[in-house]
């Protein structure tokens, strides 16, 4: 008998999440049925959307029912099949969740994908060839349209979807400058992902200081924004807009644990006529085919960088995912099982 | 030689604008050179846009210079002419300005406009088939795109552009449901304007109160806001937006006099994926012939109503000015000078 490592939700977090929220269970894979195919993961996605559904109520997804494992995004091996889609050896990404095996339904669509990790790492459809990248793109090509010869700011820069934005911007002629949490982050934005500039928030922390931070950094003003956090950064990325600005909303990670993050100027969405938009990639599947096109071919040529930080073995996963919501992973956060 | 009096802005406001802000003087008509013709005026319009222009600063406009005639929209008819285009008599629409004459270069593009009064009132030009009207068309049509069977809600509905929205939304079968100052107005936008329902904000001083006050007049929620107001009303609005909503911001009225005006919830941007985006009229010239036409039709056959405050001389610009921005005017607020 296989046994399956998983980590549920055991309660919701009352303001910050900690390791309490979470239980480890072993428990025992099940007999496939026909249509089935069970995967053993090779790594586990943990990403900041998976904290707004620890909570309880409204917000864009069903909450993460307790007691049941956290959801999440996953890539591995097929290890068994009764489905004749697949064939063991099979390499396959999904949202497995967190555990070390997952029965998957192989004929619901879109439920398991067939990759290829010949040209691009089985990571990387996590990462800059998966949910993060087709992200970065969608808010980059669909909301902010970037134009050439303007200027593109990306909040979470060296992140898994801030680094796939700045990078994408400048293959599009513009000027990417990201924001980021200490210089070592910084650095690797501009010398290694090759984006214009990079303004470290940890370094000024008054609006004033970092408007004018931003304007060093965007002496053209700022002409699409592509929002990770949300409070005092994107206050002073709206008073740096240029009129007929765009502003995707992605994640507002300063606001997870409930701290009320108030928008201070809203007049300047009317001043410079400004357009914001949230969106969930999830919601723009058609968009995908191509987003990943485009993602794999710069991923398989070394024109997309990425950074990953891998926590080994399933257990680390709570804790890992805590990093990540403060900032501490640098890079794709994944979970590294085998 | 006939006497052109004229309103000045003497001063910028500090905060709440007052009439020591205005200056009247008396000044000589000039004579006329060619190419040139002189309208004298029969209506001024005051807009909140105006308040706006007073201050110095950063905004979409370039502030109203001191010592200078207050920038508006106008409505008169050609007593002089020394161009081919006008004739004496001309029903025409400008930007004239805070006085009784205007010498306009008729050849400027876009500087006089004729008009018809003989199915439209001249006034109306300045209204529901003027710039006010536009502007509802526009944020309503480009912006919130109305769908059937879709719920539009618009701040100071019974006001020139208000009015406007809510009885073009019912022309798109969608539910129209106001918010406004008091019984009197709420009374109006619903049983003359013919929304479905109007929400008197004065009786709803909190959060808590309007958001339900609203919930019971949008059951379905909201999918298109047409925002005049700013501040609490926005708010409660965006805590009842359905996914997918589309938010037109075209003023903020309660933050004219620097208030701070913080949007509360930006994160609902992003949970309800919605889309915000502020607009300038004047900056959407291509529109505005199929939106008069619409507007035009609707007045002069009845279906869009309208109401107008009228003060009668140009001295009593400043004070009619003044009680616009305290919403004492009802619906269009003019200026008759004839």
């Amino acid at each position: 008998m296989t046994t399956n490592k998983q980590v549920l939700l055991a309660s919701r977090p009352q303001g910050e999440a900690t390791t309490a929220n979470f239980r480890i269970v072993d428990t025992a894979v099940p007999a496939l049925a026909d249509g089935q195919v069970l995967v053993r993961h090779h790594y586990l996605s943990l990403d900041p959307y998976m904290r707004g559904r620890m909570n309880e109520g409204k917000s864009y997804a069903q909450p993460q029912p307790l007691d049941e494992v956290m959801i999440g995004g996953t890539a591995g091996e097929v290890v068994e099949s009764r489905s004749a889609s697949f064939k063991p050896g099979d390499r396959v990404v999904g949202m497995g969740g967190w555990q070390q095996y997952a029965v998957v339904n192989a004929s619901q669509s879109g439920a398991l994908r067939k990759v290829d990790d010949s040209q691009v790492p089985l990571s990387a459809y996590l990462g800059a060839v998966g949910m993060p990248g087709v992200t970065g793109w969608y808010g980059l090509m669909k909301i902010c349209e970037p134009k050439e010869g303007e200027t593109v700011v990306v909040s979470a820069a060296s992140g898994a979807v801030g680094s796939v934005v700045g990078q994408l911007a400048k293959t599009r002629g513009c000027r990417a400058v990201g924001l980021a949490g200490g210089p070592e982050k910084c650095n690797y934005v501009v010398d290694e992902l090759g984006f214009d500039a990079c303004v470290d928030y940890k370094r000024y922390p008054d609006l004033k200081s970092l408007g004018t931070a931003l304007k060093d950094a965007c002496p053209n003003g700022i002409d699409g924004y592509f929002e990770n956090v949300g409070g005092l950064i994107l206050d002073a990325v709206m008073l740096r807009m240029n009129a007929f600005g765009r502003m995707a909303f992605c994640g507002m990670i300063s606001g997870y644990n409930g701290e009320p993050i108030p928008m201070t100027y809203p007049q300047i969405i009317l001043q410079s006529r400004l357009k914001l938009q949230g969106f969930i990639v999830s919601e723009h599947m058609d968009v995908w085919p191509q987003a990943l096109k485009e993602l794999g071919t710069l991923v398989a040529s070394g024109k997309l960088k990425y950074r990953e930080t891998i926590a080994q073995g399933i257990e680390s996963a709570p804790e890992a995912f805590l990093g990540l919501l403060k900032g501490k992973n640098f890079g794709k956060q994944l979970v590294k099982m085998i």
